[in-house]
């Protein structure tokens, strides 16, 4: 026979801001609580430099500083932690049975917090020159970009921000967005259009990267004249949004037509006792005080959960 | 003719972390906001001593200075704001009139952030002893309670934290709960039995605050036994809940029984252009965090709003 699983009261998938919330919360009432996190513990937001909109930080923090932070806050309440990538989840007796690449775990209640990951443009070129000269992730490669000419795709409030982050190492940013105008709030577009090393390509599609053993061009299409043409780069930066990381989840919990789980105002999800929590979650705002808020609501949610048993 | 109010894009009513944050999410995307609050900026989070569980400050962080980071942040992107209290809400054009104690304000969305009070215990000798030794928070008043006997109502997490606090100055702190257990926080619990200063007292009702110059001494009544007897103390404070401070808003956006403020997941009220966030909506988790979150959600809802228009 078997040695049975370790057990927690709450298993906590993903350890970005909205797990280590939960954790916080789950882990302060004394409960058993693992994070389980496949990547850095952090999540996505670790890529960001400076995050301004986080209220108590009016001079601002980094992602990987804050969410250390979060971190530190959870253990000093006992939560543990876990490297390892989520295989499935299933009903067992009154909980839950957490396969992973690192072992098996029981769990009365779970939190699903795994963030989303970068869409992909979906062009040819664009998985062959992945790390040659193919990037998601300006904080983390941009250094490689000095004195380069580089592109970013995308309007929203990352492409501008990678964009404008890019411009303290490369000498020439190209901001490609396949509309008339950006869709990143205000503030941001016009700090964009105050910095000299930023060219906006606007109503234009990448149809292809080219190059040899690196990136050398895109292949760019006007879609108002229909005229396409070449531009010559040294790297893209990809940046058309998130794409909510459910794929262990289907046929388990019910997600909307975007991937995303459906939740209540309560974070739960159509199966009692598993909650979801942050930017994996249908409306969310995808910010990261929207996340730890989220968390906080799962966690006491999921300890209600927990006292009914 | 008279001059035309000053508009802004969003009012907010309330300066609390709800109120806060969207107001640091408002002006960062550029739009005009005055938050108006008739106390002290911060709201009832800056009577609190010391929060362990907003995420991003391990070592705990007082709800004054947490909050007047978060005012710091609201004012680098250029919110303005005005003590003073809300008389009235009503619609007005495409937008809403804000009548206040120190002007009227016209406004193109309206953020309702007022937060909770504290709840009365409503028996005789509460009101006439208010300032004389019936107290709502101890963080303002315990220092004057130095080798006194005080008692505290309550159960919930808010009631044990005062009682905790108390012990720092009183020589005794009766906890005084009509039900059989206390409803806080299993963690929370566990620090009040071990302090050697708090005297739990359950299963019991204060009936009536009673002394002369100053309260003396509390009529209780065991809810078990029906007997009835006399509690010598220095002071009481009441820590049995808060209400929704939504008076204002009667007959203008729904409330539910409590006195919340209905929204959906969106913090849209029942009236388009009004938003509410934080301890004055349905179903807060009453959490710094949360009510972060939820200003941060009315913001960007507020913002979609305006644009709409």
């Amino acid at each position: 026979m078997n040695a049975p699983n370790p057990r927690y009261d709450i298993i906590i998938i993903g350890g970005g801001p909205a797990g280590l919330s939960a954790a916080i919360y789950g882990a302060r009432d004394k409960l058993s609580v693992l994070i389980v996190e496949k990547g850095i513990m952090g999540g996505l937001i670790t890529e960001t430099e400076k995050l301004d909109n986080y209220p108590g930080f009016p001079d601002g923090i980094s992602g990987f500083d804050l969410t250390e932070k979060m971190f530190k806050q959870a253990q000093k309440y006992h939560a543990k932690d876990l490297n390892a990538e989520v295989l499935s989840v299933t009903k067992s007796g009154d909980g839950f049975l957490i396969k992973t690449t690192e072992g098996d775990f029981d769990a009365g209640a779970v939190i699903i917090s795994g963030g989303a990951n970068h869409q992909k443009l979906e062009i040819p070129g664009e998985a062959e020159y992945t790390g040659r000269g193919v990037a998601y992730c300006a904080t983390c490669d941009a250094p490689f970009y000095s004195d380069k000419t580089v592109a970013v795709a995308g309007g929203g409030n990352a492409a501008l921000y990678e964009a404008m982050h890019l411009t303290k190492f490369a000498k020439k940013v190209y901001l490609i967005h396949r509309r008339a105008e950006y869709r990143a709030t205000p503030v941001v577009q016009e700090q964009v259009h105050k910095n000299g090393k930023i060219e906006p390509v606007l109503d234009t599609i990448i149809e292809s990267i080219e190059g040899s053993d690196f990136v050398e061009r895109l292949r760019v299409k006007n879609v108002k004249t229909g005229k396409e043409s070449s531009l010559p780069v040294d790297g893209i930066f990809v940046a058309v949004g998130l794409k909510p990381n459910t794929e262990f989840l289907k046929g388990i919990v019910d997600l909307d037509e975007g991937g995303s789980v459906v939740v209540d105002d309560s974070m739960r999800t159509s199966v009692p006792g598993i909650f979801a929590a942050g930017d994996i979650r249908r409306n969310s705002i995808r910010q990261v005080v929207g996340g730890c808020g989220d968390g906080a609501v799962a966690a006491i949610a999921a300890k209600k959960w927990l006292d009914s048993l």
